[in-house]
C-alpha cells in the first residue's frame, strides 16, 4: 500500500565490511543471482567497523540524489546473529533495508518531518523465502539483507517481507543544543576524507538561531570568524567555516586537512556565536 | 566439451593491484570493449602484493554465491612476463582465469573433491588471437586475462583460447593435522577487515575430527572454550571461537580486533582440543 | 562538428574523494538518475588530495584503453566554487569533464601532437540547464560535472554545454631535458601500489635520445644497469629498469618495493646515460 514507486533497479550498499576481504563481492553475486539487471552501486565499505553513529550520518547525505524506487541496504551489524530485528523502512522515494540497530536514525527522522507515518512504513523481515535457504549466524548482510534488497527491486512489495511494524531503534544521536551565551552547542560527527570537520549542525539549525554569515565558530580552543561559501573564499591553509555539501556545518582548511591542524576528533565540541564579536 | 554453461555475463576481478593506480579501471575498459554488455563486479584489489597464499584463500571464498556461468579472473603475478603459464579452469558452475603459479590451488582441490576430472578442465591460454593486438612483459592483466575472460563471457568456447592439459600447478598450501594429544593443529590463512582470525580448519575438518561445542582452541598462549554460533553470545571484548561464514573456524573477538588484542598474524598456529578440559 | 562519435555508454570517474565517503556513491546516483543506461567505472578515487600533478599522469594512462565514445570525468578541484573554468575537451576518440585546473594537461598535449586543434575542441561550461538546479560552491562533481556527463553520454553534443575556448590551463609538467653529460634527466612522478617508481621518461623520449637496452639510470645515488623487459627478468629482491605497462620508464624491485628500498619520491630526480659504462 505504501511503496507504490516503481523500483529504479538500482540498490546502494554501505557496510564496514572494509575492501580487503570478498564480504562485498559475495553480497553482489547474491543479488546479481536474484536480480540480474539490479544496478549496483557502492556508497562505503569504510564506516569504522560496527560504528552505528557514523552510518547512520552517512546514511542520510545520498538518498536524495538517487532515482525514485532505489532500494539503500546497510550493513553495519554488531548485533548479527542475535535478536535484533531486521527491517525495510520505505518512503515515498526510496527503500532501506538494514539491522533495526539506530543505522537508520537520521533517516527515520527526516521521513517523519517531511512524511510523517502516513506515507512510510516499517516492516520486520521474518519472511525466510526471501533469504538465501541457509542462513548463518554471522553474515545476514550475505544471507538476508542482500537477497531481500534484490526482491524488493523486481518489485516484490514491501509488505510481503514480515509484518507491519510501528517506528524503529533510534540511536541516542544528539541535537545541537543552545548554550550559555545563547550560542548553538554542537559536535563533530564526522570527518571526511580531506579532513573536513562536518558537525551535526545544519544550516536549518542555524536559520532557526538567527546566525549568518557574521557567526563565529568555537573549536578546540580555536576561534574561527565567519561563514563562508567555499574553501577557496580564504587564503590557502586558513581555517574556514561554511555550509558543506550534505547542508552540515563544517570546518575546513583550504588545501588542507583541518583534523588534522586541529587535532580534532568525532565527539569534539564545536559551538557557534551568532556574531564574531559575541566570542570570548 | 565441459564447460556447456550458459555465460552469466558476469566477471569477477581478484587482484593485488590496490586502487590508487588505473591497473583496474584499465581492465575494464579492456573487458566493456569486448564485452560491452558485461556485469564487472569487483572482488577486491588487496590481496597484499604477489600473495598466492592468500589469494588462493579468498578466491575460494565466492564462487558459490555467484550464478553459473561467472567467469573469475585473478590477478596476482609476480611471474608476470616470466614462462609461466596462464589458464582458464573450468567446472560445471563457473570459468577460472588465472596466472598458473597456485592461486586456484583450494579452487581445483575443492574441484577435482566434488566433480572430478571428467567434469572441469583446465586449458593453457596460448590463442594470441584472444589477447590485445600487442601483450607486454608486465601487464598481463590488461593484455591477456582481460580480454580472454571478455571473449569467455561472450560464449567463446574454453578450447578455442589453447590445449588442455592435466593439472595446475598448487602451491604449498598445509592442511590440518593431529598433534600429539589428538588436537587438530591448523594455521591462520587470513585476517579479515574486523581482526577476525580466520583458520585453515573447517566445519568438515572438526566433524571428521569429531570435535564439537565443547572444544578448545588455543592460539598465542590463549585458550578459548567453546565453540558459538555468534559473536554477539560472548560478551562485549570477549575472545570467541565460531564457524565463520566461509566454514571455517575463525577466531574473533565481539565488536573488537581479535588480531590486535592476540597480536596474531597469518602462520600463527591454532590448536583445537575435543573437550575443553583437555586443553593444558 | 567535432564530437560525433557515438556515445559508448560508459563513464569513468578519476577522483580524490577517497572511498570512506558517499561524496563517490552521489556523484553515481546523479549519473544514473539521468543516463540509467550509463556504465560507470572507477579508475580510482585515491588521488592524493588536491594533487593536480599526480591527477593529470594517471588521466593520460587509460584513455586508450576504453571503447570510442567514453565520456572521462576527473574531479580533483582545489578551486572549487572559484572563478576556474570547468570544460568539456573532446578528442576523436573521447571526451573529459573536469576543472580547467591542470589536470587534463598530459591528455591535452597528446590530443594536440596526436589530432591538432582541427579534430579536438575546448567547451567551457556555462549553460547551467545540463547541471543539477541547485548548485553548491562546495561540490561540483555531483552539480555539474556528473550531470554533464551524464548528458554527455545520452548524446547531447558537446558544443550544448556552453562556448567553444582555444586552449586549457596547462600545469607546468616538466619534460625530461639533457644534463651535462648527454643523459636524459627525469623525475619520479608516481609511485604506483607496488611502489614502482615510474618516471616522466617515455620509451619515446629513450628513442629520440638514442638509449637502448645497455643504459643505466641513476637514481637517489643508486645505479641501475640495464634495461630490461619485465620484473622476473632480475632476481627476486634486485632493482630493475624497465618501460611499465604505460611506455614510461620505471624503476622496481622484482617481488619487493622499490620506493621504499630506495627511500624515492615524487619528484626526485632520475638520470639515464646511454650506455652502462659511460655513468659514473
Amino acid at each position: 500500500m505504501r511503496w507504490r514507486m516503481q523500483p529504479s533497479g538500482i540498490i546502494t550498499l554501505t557496510t564496514d565490511f572494509g575492501l580487503a576481504d570478498s564480504y562485498v563481492g559475495i553480497m553482489k553475486g547474491v543479488i546479481l543471482g536474484i536480480a540480474p539487471q539490479a544496478t549496483i552501486v557502492d556508497i562505503t565499505h569504510q564506516i569504522a567497523p560496527q560504528d552505528i553513529h557514523q552510518a547512520a550520518y552517512i546514511v542520510q547525505t545520498f538518498g536524495a540524489f538517487f532515482p525514485p524506487g532505489t532500494v539503500h541496504v546497510v550493513v553495519v551489524d554488531p548485533g548479527v546473529g542475535s535478536k535484533r530485528r531486521r527491517i525495510i523502512l520505505t518512503t515515498p522515494v526510496a527503500a532501506y533495508v538494514a539491522p533495526d540497530n539506530g543505522v537508520l536514525t537520521y533517516v527515520w527522522r527526516e521521513a517523519m518531518a517531511r512524511w510523517g507515518t502516513e506515507k512510510c512504513a516499517v516492516y520486520n523481515l521474518t519472511e525466510s523465502r526471501y533469504w538465501l535457504p541457509h542462513v548463518s549466524s554471522t553474515f545476514h548482510g550475505r544471507d538476508v539483507f542482500a537477497p531481500v534488497a534484490a526482491h524488493l527491486t523486481l518489485g516484490v512489495p514491501p509488505a510481503e517481507f514480515g509484518e507491519q511494524c510501528e517506528e524503529i531503534v533510534e540511536a541516542m544521536l544528539e541535537q545541537p543544543s543552545r548554550g550559555r551565551q545563547g550560542e548553538l552547542v554542537g559536535r563533530i560527527i564526522h570527518i571526511d576524507h580531506f579532513g573536513n570537520c562536518i558537525t551535526n549542525i545544519t544550516l536549518k539549525h542555524l536559520k532557526e538561531a538567527g546566525i549568518g554569515e557574521r557567526m563565529a565558530a568555537q573549536l578546540i580552543g580555536q576561534r574561527i570568524e565567519g561563514l563562508y561559501r567555499t574553501y577557496s573564499d580564504v587564503p590557502i591553509g586558513a581555517l574556514v567555516a561554511l555550509i558543506g555539501s550534505s547542508d552540515h556545518l563544517e570546518i575546513a582548511v583550504r588545501n588542507g586537512n583541518a583534523a588534522q591542524t586541529l587535532g580534532a576528533g568525532i565527539g569534539d565540541i564545536v559551538r557557534v556565536f551568532p556574531f564574531t564579536h559575541d566570542a570570548p
